[in-house]
């Protein structure tokens, strides 16, 4: 990258030779939604190592604009044990093209369908996970609901665009996705 | 809430009955970073549910500026099969305070020691996971180097925070906790 400058450390080595191989693969628990892997590995320098991996298999967010309102959701999440804001997602069923997938989420946790337009890709957490959120606003909102999955329970919040900033930029909202989507569609406003 | 209007669907109910109790825990894999949780809960409507669940030790990143210029660090990240861009980042250790885990990783990751400011903490993905992560911005940076981990390989890449803002919003970074620290950061400057 020629706009870049790379700047050496100790142990740190050139680009090209940042690659971890994969030695032998071990899957220590396969799931209903999750599985764990957790793999030897070859270092860059020759060492051997392991890496604990979750293999997930992908998901979506949506933006859904009804109006000056941002349609979020209020959702129990089990592993923080606590309800919170966030926009509306979901996994990727098997084979589902992300798009789809944004279509059906949007439908199931809000009842409406919309116009999508993907705005970007992020990985959650790449150091242990393989999962991708696929982000996408949904605009010109019109009542089609579709029943939602059967142990998944929310309420939708309709939250005025400006309130919305405020509570990302401020960290009232602590979803990363959520804070992410809001403030990168508020940035490309300017 | 007051400044929200909360919109029942079709299985939604009131925001004080989201809650999912434990029934029953059970570790199905304890490794040396993380740990799978396959929990059996109660839902709210009484019915009987699994959850998955990713325990984590929690994290931190730090926004790094030396004049006008963001240190970031390119690393291999096994899960994705691709070395990618990201802020400086790690684990904390066990007991270990975040303010604590930050001046560690940010002396490891680019050899400097700075004055720290938290700016937000975050859930990477509460969906299946308890991480947080910790995002600091440091400031006044001082060469003082640590050793870093035996297993870690980075190069650090020093990059104008004018071009670090464009490749945020462009999604040409594609970290989620590295997009959200620099485009709220961005935003906090207006």
């Amino acid at each position: 990258m020629s706009d870049q400058s790379s700047q050496q450390r100790t142990g740190a080595i050139e680009d090209a030779g940042l690659e971890e191989k994969c030695i032998e693969k071990e899957i220590v628990f396969a799931g209903r939604m999750l599985r764990m892997d957790r793999d030897r590995i070859r270092l860059p320098n020759g060492a051997e190592a392991t890496r604990e991996v979750v293999r997930h298999p992908g998901a979506v967010g949506i933006l859904p604009f009804k109006g000056d309102e941002l349609l979020l959701v209020r959702q129990y999440r089990y592993p923080i044990q606590q309800a919170i804001l966030e926009i509306p997602a979901g996994k990727l069923e098997p084979g589902e093209e992300p798009l789809v997938c944004a279509e059906r989420e949007l439908r199931e946790e809000t009842g409406y369908r919309g116009t999508l337009e993907h705005l970007v890709s992020i990985y959650t957490t790449p150091g242990f996970t393989d999962e991708i959120i696929h982000l996408y606003k949904a605009t010109d909102l019109v009542w089609d609901p579709l029943q939602a999955d059967e142990d998944e329970f929310l309420n939708v919040v309709n939250t005025p665009w400006v309130q919305a900033k405020e509570k990302a930029l401020s960290g009232e909202l602590n979803d990363a996705k959520t804070m992410l989507a809001i403030i990168l569609l508020a940035g490309k406003e300017r």
